[in-house]
Formats: structure tokens, C-alpha cells, sequence
């Protein structure tokens, strides 16, 4: 029985400086414009802790250290399979603020990060990540619709 | 581009008493036997947390709330892809304990849990689903061996 399903898998971290900012991204990509944290695809063998680090320091140029699992999202892919999201948060790096061509990389106040043009979901996907109730934002077809669900 | 693979979901839940025991399975099917922690796979289009809670409920009887995700496993299948694990917690329960034809569930100990005849890898994954460190158990090529990390 085959037991195996095409899924997308994918990463995003949400770096802190333990005073109050988070590193944010101005994502240019117009499938999924808007702030976000760095993040992206996990490359075929890669661990997905190691695909965080590498996200982190390709779109930022910081490398972080000991980054935690916090979440998950899903949702269906329209050609079949899901995409799958795995979370991680840290406030552990080194180096120096170095934005590539994915979009402006900059330090914002956590506080204010609900004022800046997010991109569609983050503000749940940020919610989610800082929870300590809920660990899945989750997507379930209701009639000709999609809704979200925090579980 | 293609950035799917084919990947085979599971999860693992670790249910705790409050009172220093975890729930255990003796596990028959002889592909991973000895003790482990309820779980099983996840079934297309179902939702990782709500899968956690349904394999509690089949294998053991309980009723869980809150599954906290606390860390993944992965490693390479032989026909292609990977097998990904999501570790969950909690210690949020109802319900009588009931055995499946899968295996004997009861308590354990947590601080006995090393004297039982526990499954391939279970004790790394046990120290990865309680570390404040690790997020990931990754298997990594090493010549023509496989070597565990923890990430």
C-alpha cells in the first residue's frame, strides 16, 4: 500500500534580538508578496533545521544557532499532495544584516510588526509560532471555500 | 519546476500523567517492535494534530487535548523520498486506556522508561521530544553507513 505523498516541504524562521525586533523580509516574489520571515524550500536530503540555517543566512546573511521547531502549516497543493511549513524561531546569531535579491531584509519592533504590509496569513503563521496552545495552522475545504483552522 | 517529493507522514504523540508516568505501547508489528509511543500515519488530507489525536484514541483510548509539536524525524526511504515523523506532547487527557491489536498500552515511569525493551532509535527520539536544544533526528549519509543527528 502506498503510503507515501508529494509534498512541498518548506521552512521559515522567525529570528529575535532579545531586545523586542524581529528580522523581517519585504518578500518581492509576487506568488507570496509582502513581509515575512526568511525562509524557503528544504532541498532534496537536507535536514530541515539545516534548511532554516541556510534559508537564514542566504536571504539575511546571519547564522543562526539552535533554532526550534514551534510549528507547522499545511494546505492542499491544487495539482495534488500538500505544502508543508515547518516553523522555527531563535534568537541566537552571528554576522552582519545582508539582504539578497528575495527582498529587503531589516529589524522590526515585534510590537509594530502588525502595522507593516504582511503577507497573506503571517500575522496567523506569527500568532502560531509564539503559542503555547496551539502547534498547526491548518487549511480544511468547507464547501467551495478553504477555512483556517489554529489547532 | 518540481519541488515535491514523495514523502511518508507520521506522528508520535507522548502522553504524560502529571504524576512522572508516560503511556507506552508495546508494539507487535515486527517492522519497529518494542516500546514506543502511540502514532501512526497520517491519512490524506487530515490534519497533523488531529492525526496525534486520533492514533491516541485507537491505540490507547484516550481523548487527548493540546498536542504540543516538539520535534521531527526524518530519514530516506529506499524507493525514494523520505519518511518524516512530527513528535507531539501533552499531559491533557480523558478517558479509560484501552489496549488495540496494535499493542499493550499502559503506564510507565518516565524515569524507568531506559529498563524497557524500547523500539530502534526510541530513546534518542524520547531525549529529542524533552530537549530544549534539539528540534530534529536526522539521519545523514556517512560512506556507506547512516549516521544520526541531532539538530
Amino acid at each position: 500500500m502506498e503510503r507515501r505523498e508529494w509534498v512541498e516541504l518548506t521552512v521559515m524562521c522567525m529570528v529575535c534580538d532579545g531586545q523586542g525586533n524581529v528580522l523581517v523580509e519585504n518578500r518581492l516574489k509576487q506568488d507570496w508578496p509582502g513581509i515575512t520571515f526568511p525562509g524557503g524550500h528544504v532541498e532534496p536530503g537536507e535536514s530541515f533545521v539545516e534548511a532554516a540555517i541556510r534559508e537564514v543566512r542566504e536571504e539575511a546573511g546571519l547564522t543562526i544557532q539552535n533554532p526550534q521547531l514551534c510549528g507547522v502549516k499545511q494546505f492542499p497543493l491544487s495539482d495534488g499532495g500538500r505544502y508543508v511549513l515547518l516553523f522555527f524561531k531563535t534568537s541566537q546569531f552571528t554576522g552582519e544584516l545582508t539582504s539578497s535579491e528575495e527582498g529587503e531584509v531589516f529589524w522590526v519592533e515585534r510590537a509594530a510588526l502588525h502595522t507593516y504590509p504582511l503577507a497573506m496569513d503571517f500575522g496567523e503563521m506569527v500568532r502560531l509560532m509564539e503559542s503555547e496552545e496551539f502547534s498547526e495552522f491548518f487549511y480544511e475545504p468547507e464547501g467551495d471555500e478553504w477555512r483556517v483552522r489554529l489547532l
